[in-house]
């Protein structure tokens, strides 16, 4: 794998959970883990079930699709209870995906959650994305791509902070877009 | 001056001249010219006159203000002609300022449409922000800041292009959320 691979790191922007709407989604471009080549954005339903096959429409249109070599996740829902189906994004870009979570999800919780809000079948998305392993501090969900080649791609991509790269500047890039400060 | 510098880099997105409304403004904070650190945006009206005070108001309240060590603008206006005081931006922010300019300005030319749009009046913020320096293959209008530190500055910052990389990926980041892809 080389280190200046094509990686596309995507996040959501803050929101207000008490409101409906939409909430901004940022994915860089990134170089590795070290150069912003590009940005893409859309919008996806707060709490809604849009963020698939609104990142599908993103990823496919944009003109560096043919350079990506992987998608990494902050997290598997955009926007709170928008849950992105990895499988669908992995066979409808034919793009391998990494979930990359911070912390060990407590599916239980969550699942309780879901059924709290009659919204039981988004539990389904999470249980297809399939086992959570552990890479060195980070939890990461894989499709169409093997945990080895993962790893790989963590070891090029964290270089600033714990996190991938690509990732960590989206979070800023959409916190700084929607709050004029992050 | 130290190779992690605090850099402020700021430039508009794209934006229909036929309209009238605002552009988006982002400034990204980056170390030296290596790794965003955070992200700060602002409005401005399309050829309106509020470009400066907006700056202002987005630097001295952002969280990253005692750190901030220059001002790198992608040219001197902003959404057309919403043209920058640089010299009150200085004056009001304690902190230099550095344009930079990819060819240089045909000063003639931006008089002769300044006086037909009537506004002939934002043709003396262009000459109040004074002298336009060479360094290297770009042209530079500073305040605060003497030539020998703006092109210190330069050297530091101009990593991945000829362009400061603060002011490359404002660029890349205000088109990408306005457009979806950049």
């Amino acid at each position: 794998m080389k280190k200046e691979m094509r990686i596309l790191g995507i996040d959501d922007a803050p929101f207000n959970k008490f409101k409906k709407g939409n909430v901004l989604v940022v994915g860089t471009i990134f170089r590795g883990g070290s150069w912003l080549d590009g940005l893409l954005s859309t919008k996806v339903r707060i709490d809604g079930s849009n963020s698939t096959d609104k990142l599908i429409e993103m990823i496919n249109k944009c003109k560096f699709k043919p350079q990506l070599q992987v998608i990494i996740l902050d997290g598997i829902a955009l926007g709170g209870f928008n849950i992105v189906d990895i499988e669908k994004l992995n066979k409808k870009t034919k793009i391998p995906v990494i979930v990359v979570i911070r912390r060990m999800p407590d599916f239980k919780k969550i699942k309780e959650t879901l059924i709290k809000l009659k919204k039981e079948k988004k539990y389904k998305l999470i249980e297809k994305a399939g086992e959570v392993h552990k890479i060195n501090q980070l939890y990461v969900q894989i499709k169409g791509i093997n945990l080895k080649d993962a790893e790989e791609i963590l070891k090029i991509s964290c270089t600033r902070s714990l996190l991938p790269e690509p990732i960590r500047a989206a979070h800023i890039i959409a916190a700084g877009i929607v709050k004029g400060d992050a």
